[in-house]
């Protein structure tokens, strides 16, 4: 079966995830103690697959016990069985809700969730896979992860893994390149066993190398998970997402969260607002009972680590495509700073703001150009930001450029001198890649004229 | 005794590193296979350690056998133990080298080396300490460090981890967070037990959590060791260490690399010469002796990575502070990047040197500003690239400032031009936190005009 849990001839099965990767060994729960037990002993883990064995309990104790008040004891139990996990209240709350019409409705129900996780997994991936392939190189790629992501931790398919799973099924991955993710090491244990399971090539590397394979050119695109999702598009995830992110925007890899849209929380603004967790000292000082520290060393443990939405090319669920420092958030930004007569200034004096209009100019033109030229001033400005970004050139206006080089021309707002820049490029032997800017003004024309060069304005007036 | 290694009695005793953290024993090395035995084992670790422990074993060759070929042949062995280990043959060839003066006289040798290593880590330490303090806040500091760099490493005292004993034992160390250090687990073996020992407050974290720490603000410092230097400042150190640099960069962290002069390697101009070792598979696969991997599984497990000095705050010796970002270094660059009539335009169409001079701007008046005032029009490029670096808002000439803010103000040129600007700040009720400019022309008188306010200039050149 392609499910890591399910329903068995009125049994539960599960993967017990802690015998992997030496065994692979199918757990038969025939009692909702045995569930419960499956889930505090991490037998099941991932907070998807978590909620599917709760629903999956309940349906088991209906079809143990006819006594609703049983039921319903039962399903309370399970929703205890881990303290912080929403999903599992969730899971075993859905299933309960159909007992009235019976043992069979419950079970329906438990299982009608299981096949919208592969869903939910499926469609969410073929999404990230569409994306990753338009802004990586036409080749079989090398994809970074960490932590897993795959159907153990979701029952089936996988979010990040589940990407990677895609791609892989159409001849488009070269290698995996799995963080093993100390502490608790589900990279080196379960990420490898089931990529080793399809059969998808694969090296593991302490979580610390992750960043010198980037350096090293090994790696095309970054595929994670996540725990929650700010309404900014904050992630929180797995401890070592944070620098993997930071690592992955140096080398300017795209680094992309592949996640349920049940785990965006709107109700948090900012990922400032997560309290990260601290778990016990012992899953640092010791592994697999053996202490690799000295006794009684106080220790820092951090469940999660929160990447802010600067770091993130693009969150994508099953619904969307979410690059949240894109689009309509940096339009509004950037309407938001203009002043009186066209005035750009308040781009140009709000760091934040003018890191991320050079960052979206960048990444619209990624791989295009060689050169940026800027017109004075505040085109000056803005080229000056974005060729750092994208470490090529500068060329200041006026002066030649190389024959051959591909120049992406910028300025403040879209008008008639972007045309005339674009002659002396041409004049001296350079082609050029696109024009962009911060600002358009609607009905103005201005994008046609310059056609069929590729056009970019961040945000748009009426003219 | 506070070494690690040294004489005793007719043999060689050491600390074993293989039995810490959970039981402190000394070896007494009676023969020459013993210290053999203990090199390749591991239970002598660190290149300085190693270095010492062959010059050793050749004093206790010389001790037991009258025939110089003997220790001749003894010493050819021990130069062997470790087949990468410059410091090693080093250490042999540095004592045999005084044979022919007899037994005492190659003792006298190895410990003079002994005592040499730890007067250099204690100077590079004290040196450290002081830089450290200028780059920090003037309260007792977190420092975060990674892999072990202590007397067990170097034998005595210590390069990075001696810089910390050094402020801890002026009582100024509030707490050291310990990378655990995968695969070989050094910061959780042997930094964790060298803190405890000397009592200094610490605690230990996954090496992917590191960048968590720093953006929590629990880091004030980065202090590590080195495995090798270019001649231009890029360093070769235990994996990991890149990954650090470059969150400690995005947090604007000081980043400081503590090694004895005999690290830098003149011969090697730029980082990219360096071959990464890669090391065995079962390192990464097991974990304190427990396999935690698909067995065969495929491993990148590069034993070091190289950090460019781009990211280094500093290189600190026994003899010097060096910072390779700054000074002469950035100013050779800036001269001659420049054209005809002061033209600097070289300057800000290479993104590189772009970068570093407004990264070295900021760090010069690091903390002391809240806005920078760039001056059209290379100023105002200028200007910008520092106000993102320090995130601090822009303000553009002739813009009035809010009172009380205390305002950089940068230009291409030192010249009349930024005395006028400084009027403008004060009219507006703002201070003037300095001056900052790319080129000074030496003679001009123009930075006495401008005292006593701070200037930096980071090139001159004759008026």
């Amino acid at each position: 079966m392609t499910y890591t849990l399910g329903w068995d001839d009125g049994v539960v099965v599960a993967i017990d995830q802690r015998v992997l990767p030496h065994e692979l060994r199918w757990l038969r729960l025939a009692t909702v103690e045995e569930v419960i037990e499956a889930i505090t002993t991490l037998a099941v883990r991932g907070a998807p697959a978590i909620g599917l064995a709760g629903a999956f309990g309940v349906a088991l104790s209906a079809h143990l016990h006819a006594d609703p008040a049983v039921v319903r004891a039962d399903a309370e139990r399970l929703a205890k069985a881990r303290p912080t996990a929403v999903n599992l209240a969730w899971g075993v709350r859905r299933a309960l809700g159909r007992l009235d019409q019976g043992a069979p409705a419950v079970l329906a129900e438990a299982s009608m969730m299981l096949a919208e996780d592969e869903a939910t997994n499926r469609t969410a991936a073929r999404l990230a896979a569409g994306l990753v392939l338009s802004l990586t190189p036409d080749r079989p790629l090398r994809v970074l992860t960490h932590c897993n992501t795959g159907r153990l931790a979701t029952a089936a398919w996988g979010t990040a893994l589940g990407t990677i799973s895609d791609l892989a099924g159409r001849g488009l991955i070269e290698e995996v390149l799995v963080d093993e993710t100390r502490p608790l090491l589900q990279g080196a244990r379960l990420t490898a066993w089931e990529l080793a399971e399809q059969g998808i090539p694969h090296r593991l590397l302490v979580d610390s190398a992750a960043a010198a394979a980037m350096s090293l050119g090994q790696v095309d695109v970054v595929l994670v998970g996540a725990d929650r999702i700010t309404a900014r598009g904050d992630v929180a995830n797995k401890i070592g997402t944070y620098g993997l992110a930071v690592s992955a925007a140096r080398h300017r890899i795209p680094f992309i969260v592949v996640a349920p849209e049940s785990t965006v929380d709107n109700t948090l603004a900012h990922g400032s607002e997560i309290v990260v967790e601290e778990r016990a000292a012992a899953e640092v000082t010791s592994f697999g009972g053996t202490p690799v520290a000295p006794a009684g060393v106080a220790v820092f443990n951090p469940a999660f680590d929160v990447t802010p939405a600067e770091l993130v090319s693009a969150v994508v669920t099953e619904r969307r495509v979410w690059r949240p420092n894109h689009g309509a958030e940096l339009a509004r930004r950037i309407t938001e700073a203009l002043g009186e007569g066209l005035d750009l200034s308040g781009v140009y004096t709000d760091p934040a703001l003018f890191g991320a209009t050079a960052g979206a100019l960048a990444e619209e033109f990624r791989g295009s150009f060689d050169a940026v030229l800027g017109l004075a001033s505040g085109g000056l400005l803005l080229g000056a930001a974005l060729a750092r970004h994208a470490e090529v050139p500068l060329v200041l206006p006026g002066n030649p450029v190389a024959p051959g080089t591909r120049v992406l021309v910028v300025d403040e707002v879209l008008g008639d001198r972007l045309g005339d820049a674009a002659e002396l490029v041409w004049g001296s032997g350079g082609t050029v890649a696109g024009f962009g800017v911060l600002l358009v003004e609607s009905g103005s024309g201005d994008a046609e004229k310059l056609a069929p060069h590729k056009v970019v304005a961040l945000a748009e007036v009426s003219g």
